[in-house]
């Protein structure tokens, strides 16, 4: 049941007089429920609390931890129908991806809770001592990976559960014992209650400390900004614009103890068409992209907005069939008025630039907050010259790029801010383009054969970050086992009595976990 | 020889008019060479070579990286008593010393080529396509470490070989792949020069891309300001003070793409002494600690600067052995004037705050830029009450801190500013202050058991960083084959041709390295 409060651990609370609504932008009116935005003393509780329970919840065990990620994944899907409509009336977004959706959130929260039940994760090393060593003895030093303190999570408005309030960061956090304190998205302020009340029950069943989890409403910039600056807030994950993510990037810089900011923001994700193969398949290449460019309305951060190639004959029937075909697909809706209006301006301010051609641009009328499809070209030349057309419009908009020859190619693509994926299209002629390969590999965090940058695998070898600013710290994935090391710092013990150690680091090894010891790999006892 | 010069790549060069010269602070007198600081045109042409070479150093295999970093260690060890007598000549620091630290500078070399030539530290993962999954097939992704670009290093005075020119920073970072610029250190500028000259040769040896490295001499702050600012250099690597580092974090913040900055700062290492083990054996502690707080003239960051125990007898004797075994210790030297004065006014800084009780002051004549070691004790309350009191004094200064009770004891300890180390005295009474150890542990890096921090063993499980100011991200190492991470970002391959994949990540694991292939660790081929 929605309440419209803020979850400060246990209790619901809902002190302040500012309050908002989420909108249904199917049908162009706002939903029923009623949100009370966090105060600042109930942010200042929530973190106090955070602070506390990380205390205990730092030193929990793998076991309990993966409990308590398999009883939110639970309590999750307990919600059932409920959880599937509030998330529909409150994105836009069909019943089909709710469910798909759903269906990668717990199944994030469950491979989470399998890595902690592992327990290798902590990437335990272990050098025992040489006491004779000469000249001077050597003591045992003991390594092992231990988490920060309380996160502040910021969801994404793309994905409202799977990067929200139960989503990668969180279970990334939670998984690494990281107190997680989240910044409501408005638009799904309802469905981050449901999942926020799944969250707390779970939290409740599996005797996890008050605290562990908040959940706070919002519908400006300053409970967000309150959170950042809090000194026992350790480290923030962001998903959203560049300009939102760089500015929590700032205030996180500007602490008296500046923190860790992952924020994975905008992204252009730049498809390389190699000439090959758009003679021998540029109709099914633009069908292909036809489809990429329009899924989920073009809200995918690794939506692709830029296509690269040749000018001449292959180059120009590609474009003349990708306008086609995207004019053949219904516009659909977008996540929000405000999403909306903001894809309007950015499609404006991009169309106002000198030297760009329309070549589609789906013109009929639709319906309130459905976004019309646009495909432009523009000289290679021009592109190089006008960064505002190397700007991100998250909708369906896609922009081709046709050069000169291969050398202004590999110009414009090492001129390219950072990106999270790069496409190569390529038929048997990859190998003539290291050139190209290796500038593309330099400006972005994943590059894809012949396929659609649509699609985040969750999954170990999965890299989702890049260069900023498609990420703000490119060391890092946002998706995948991998993104835990956000949220951790190594630490060792040195000559620590047996005893007194972790069980990752006990000579018994009794989690039987995977040890660098002395050099050598091993799940054996010392 | 010594030319004075800069490298610029594989050239000499000295273009600008500004020059300055070392100082022999054991002499109290200016050395011979004149160094001629680096211009804005040199350090531009210095990144222009870095970003070229980086283009085939990135891809450089790890056997010949290998060969690159065993030829420093060769060529620095063929400098023989040259480097000896420079370094002592510029820093004050005996034969011994000088001989120690170059053994570790190329065992650091030594262990990274070790690590480069195995090649598992990229860390591949691999997960093979399923093609027929449901509802949608999985992609082949396989990722794996790749280096960031060029990197600025900032050498530390206090390190004249392990710690700058080519030491753990550059070692970590040649490793990796990046290209290395130096901004040498003006106190052992000369030192500099003959490291980098080892360096560049080894480079010419083993064909490196000329700009594979390039040291800049510099004695103001505008050389590092260029370097960090420079939209090419990638990221920065810097061991000094939390005023250095922190100012050279806040100019990569502010940068239009932000990069990462590794600052090694200040910390004062607190050692707490627990009831039993001050009851025992306070007498052999004092003497103990004698020795480690004056060890290479408290110019060590793991330096012991601040001692925590219960008010009582056995404190107080512990405080007055201490005083009285410390003024037993001949002052040494310090690494230069600057260093010296800095000493000065730091410990009349300290000194000057109320309640603050001087327990010994070597008051005897010393030599000029020889440093009088000092001990002095404060309450509980005043130290916590007074933050000046948390501020490293580097030298040989410590500061014991008298608490009321063990609850006072926890609350400094949680009050503490991060530090990279943290010492727990006990005799067979750990277990009962677990509260203790916990608000320890989460202020350092590194806690030890019934030893000293001074001493930083180089080893995959030691971490040498922690909580800010110690470090500006703790989730990294600067000692140790660990460190490397801070100059790597992970990439993922999409469904890429076997035979356009780096080795690392070819089906036929043709460097038989260990990689995690769908979730099982193993070096088999695919």
């Amino acid at each position: 049941m929605i309440t419209g409060k803020n979850y400060i651990g246990n209790t619901l609370s809902a002190k302040g007089n500012k309050t908002y609504k989420t909108f249904n932008p199917q049908l162009n009116i706002e939903n029923e429920h009623t949100f009370s935005e966090a105060t600042s003393d109930e942010i200042n509780e929530a973190v106090e609390l955070a602070a506390k329970a990380f205390k205990s919840f730092r030193s929990t065990s793998g076991k309990q931890k993966a409990d308590f990620l398999n009883a939110i994944a639970d309590e999750i899907l307990a919600l059932d129908d409920e959880l599937i409509n509030v998330y529909c009336s409150e994105s836009g977004l069909p019943e089909g991806r709710a469910k798909g959706e759903r269906g990668r959130t717990v199944y994030q929260l469950r491979t989470f809770a399998d890595l902690v039940t592992d327990g290798s994760w902590v990437e335990a090393a272990i050098d025992t001592a040489i006491p004779d060593r000469e000249p001077l003895p050597k003591s045992d030093i003991r390594k092992m990976n231990i988490p920060l303190g309380p996160i502040v999570v910021f969801g994404a408005s793309n994905f409202p559960l799977a990067y929200s309030t139960a989503g990668g960061d969180t279970a990334a956090a939670l998984a690494a014992g990281c107190p997680v304190i989240v910044k409501s998205h408005p638009m799904h302020a309802g469905t981050g209650e449901l999942v926020a009340s799944a969250i707390i029950k779970a939290a409740n069943k599996t005797n996890m400390p008050n605290g562990v989890f908040s959940n706070l409403n919002s519908s400006g910039i300053e409970v967000g900004v309150q959170l950042v600056k809090h000194p026992e807030m350790k480290a923030v994950g962001f998903t959203g614009s560049i300009r939102g993510g760089r500015a929590l990037f700032d205030l996180a810089a500007q602490r008296e103890e500046p923190i860790p900011v992952f924020a994975e923001m905008g992204s252009i994700n730049p498809v390389i068409m190699l000439p090959n193969a758009l003679k021998n398949r540029s109709e099914s290449l633009a069908k292909t992209y036809a489809g990429s460019i329009t899924l989920g309305t073009g809200q995918f951060c690794t939506n692709p907005g830029l296509i690269i190639g040749i000018k001449g004959y292959d180059l120009t029937n590609f474009i003349s069939t990708l306008a086609n075909e995207i004019v053949k697909i219904e516009p659909s809706c977008m996540l929000h008025p405000n999403i909306y209006g903001a894809y309007e301006s950015n499609k404006a301010k991009a169309l106002a630039q000198p030297e760009l051609s329309v070549v589609a641009n789906y013109d009929t009328d639709v319906k309130e907050n459905y976004a019309r499809q646009v495909i432009t070209t523009v000289e290679g030349k021009t592109f190089l010259a006008n960064t505002t057309l190397h700007q991100e419009v998250f909708g369906p908009f896609s922009m081709v790029v046709q050069c000169e020859n291969i050398e202004q190619m590999e110009t414009i693509i090492s001129n390219l801010e950072g990106q999270l994926t790069g496409t190569l299209i390529a038929d048997d002629e990859a190998e003539k383009y290291a050139n190209i390969i290796s500038a593309l590999q330099n400006r972005v965090g994943r590059i894809i054969y012949n396929g659609v940058p649509t699609g985040v695998e969750v999954c170990p070898s999965m890299v989702h970050g890049g260069p900023y600013p498609a990420s703000t710290d490119s060391r890092f994935t946002a998706v995948g086992i991998n993104s835990i090391k956000r949220w951790v710092r190594p630490f060792s013990f040195q000559d620590w009595p047996n005893n007194l150690l972790p069980d990752e680091l006990k000579n018994e090894n009794p989690l039987g976990i995977s040890r660098n010891v002395d050099g050598k790999l091993t799940n054996q006892k010392i």
